[in-house]
């Protein structure tokens, strides 16, 4: 159906003219990274678009979990508790920094950690709980924040989904000891690459931008013994290029988040006439999201298994995903212990998908991907035939 | 002397008109990252540069050796054999991959890992040996395969100094299973962040590229029990605009390592006329290096000492370093074992220093270092009293 792939990221183009010159710019000052003057704007204007007292600019997202992780640890070896039903890559997080993932079950309608599944897991090895806020949902951080609370132990949010939102009408970036944003080209915020710490703790945003240095510098540690010893260091600088973008992307942050809500609304429509598919934009009445992603949620009688979506899209030139699959205590393969079952996870891995998103995606293109998911609806018995000849199931 | 810092840095500037219009063109194509058109182009030519079967591009040297001690350890803790007189962020990187450092100590000359004191460091718990090529000196790379090869154990070598030198006629890049580069901005190959890895071994080059884009895809891990389960993903992809700006300082290469030659020419016939102080530009016989780094001995009867050559350099507008201080397995705070005492790298430890090199140094600068360092030789004796009046010693 399409030549170019309508994909699932955001992928905000600048306006070419203006990042090229704010890099002439950057080029003449020859402070390319290691705290430029772009990289403190962003850090100021960030923590005061999420009412943080800060914001540590790093490499990227993956690296930021990473490096609260091994704070965290204090130099044990102990578990992170984490969602099953989640991004691929928590548990490496999790690893580099020493520690065992543990993973809990969440919520049937947010998709994020349930605080008593987390109360249950915590243990004497557990170093912090690294939850995740969805696209759809925040989850329950107030509830999660107290069960970290009432046992003394970390908890950091990983909020790339939800950059923007709000939790009790409070603007996330301030929950837990700390939040995660990513600025990569597929998210709302675009630097292309990078991502950011939101914290209200001083000591914690200074141990961050030692750390992100390979701790050579601007930290003075407290001698042998102190807790400062234990911080690895790492190169997890942002430079002055990806910030340069990035500040261009939050100037137009309105902008963008109007066009994902008008395509978000479109789906919506044509959802509306399609039994057995519908777009997961919300749950129990929070606020619309940012729209970055779009997720589908396929039930009865809708004639194709969510896998079979997947490879019928994919065809079809949109390279959509699973959303999630597999599960992360199934595909862990480092995880040493028997299978656990998480009933609440295990049954949404089965039914939700991603759409094609953000800004390579057009009203018009939403419109024939309706006309596309007709079809389907509507010869789904032969197309679903065809595709288990095919041994897609 | 200097209002503008006279650094030690390669800081080599690329043509922003060219710079901005490769950009341009990866604007235009829409694909920032994620083996791009210009990431390939990169590797290509360096592992024709290098003779290499690979070269895998990394968001930075210090992740690419993080990755090589995950990938040597398969799974198990255990130690990574390495210099004490050497860089700061290498033990930080052996822990990252899950492996204590064990110190080792150089050789007098081309302060390198001694074969010997390697072969004796070697035991059980040893998952890879990490070599450091210096500035001025390969040192012993055929003695410490020898070592390796004999033991079984995996050995890289840390070539950022070295790029461009030869060891036995042969051009460094195919050494042991792999050797690891920097193009931050003050090395010679200028991408302003980056690294990349070079290697002959096909299945490590396979490995690597998977494991730098969060194990996600284009490789198919051999099933529960295979050693490919045990590789920890990360987000260590090079992106188009450090690709574009390192190509543009490979075209330009031989024209910085000339202008870094010049300037050690000056250097040197500087300290031809001073007693006490010299140049170490190669060990026994070994080829003029790149020049990038240009370390200064000090011996009787220069009348300073080094800390206190740092401090005056610094205070004239020099920020040098101590080449190299503090001796990592004095600094190296997570270590739990006794002081180790390794004579030579404590030798070692006390005499260089790092002087201004790179294009921020003119050669009319060097003549104004020359003229303070004649001065500082004329009058040693009253700026040592007023040095150590001041509590530099």
């Amino acid at each position: 159906m399409f030549e170019r792939p309508r994909p699932i990221g955001q992928l905000t183009a600048p306006d070419v003219d203006d990042f090229l010159g704010s890099l002439r710019a950057v080029f003449e000052s020859r402070r390319l990274t290691n705290d430029g003057a772009l990289v403190q704007q962003l850090e100021h204007r960030l923590a005061a678009f999420h009412d943080t007292r800060h914001c540590v600019a790093l490499a990227n997202a993956g690296i930021g979990i990473t490096m609260l992780l091994q704070l965290f640890a204090r130099g044990r070896r102990g578990e992170v508790i984490m969602p099953s039903f989640s991004y691929r890559g928590l548990p490496h997080f999790a690893r580099w920094a020493g520690q065992e993932p543990r993973f809990c079950d969440v919520e049937e309608d947010s998709h994020a950690l349930d605080p008593r599944t987390v109360e249950a897991a915590i243990n004497s090895r557990t170093t912090a709980i690294l939850a995740v806020c969805n696209c759809h949902s925040t989850g329950d951080i107030a509830g999660l924040c107290r069960a970290a609370e009432r046992a003394g132990i970390p908890i950091l949010f990983d909020s790339v989904d939800a950059l923007g939102g709000t939790h009790r009408d409070r603007r996330l970036g301030g929950f837990g000891q700390a939040e995660v944003y990513s600025v990569h080209a597929t998210k709302l915020l675009n630097g292309f690459e990078g991502g950011y710490i939101t914290t209200n703790e001083d000591r914690l945003a200074a141990l961050l931008r030692w750390q992100r240095n390979f701790c050579l510098a601007g930290f003075e540690p407290g001698g042998a013994g102190a807790d400062e010893d234990l911080v690895l260091g790492v190169n997890a600088k942002l430079n002055e290029i990806h910030a340069a973008m990035a500040l261009l992307s939050l100037d137009r942050l309105d902008e963008t988040v109007n066009r994902n809500r008008a395509r978000a609304s479109a789906y919506r429509a044509m959802c509306d006439g399609l039994p057995g598919i519908q777009l997961v934009l919300s749950a129990r009445g929070e606020a619309l999201s940012n729209c970055a992603r779009l997720v589908a949620e396929l039930t009865l009688p809708w004639p194709l298994s969510r896998d079979q979506m997947v490879a019928l899209l994919r065809a079809e030139g949109m390279p959509v995903a699973a959303y999630y699959h597999p599960l992360l205590h199934w595909s862990d393969a480092l995880g040493d212990g028997p299978r656990q079952h998480l009933p609440v996870s295990e049954a949404l891995a089965r039914r939700f998908l991603q759409l094609p998103s953000g800004d390579l995606v057009s009203i018009g293109d939403i419109g024939s991907i309706g006309a596309l998911l007709e079809f389907v609806a509507v010869n789904g018995g032969a197309i679903r035939s065809r595709l288990a000849d095919a041994g897609v199931a």
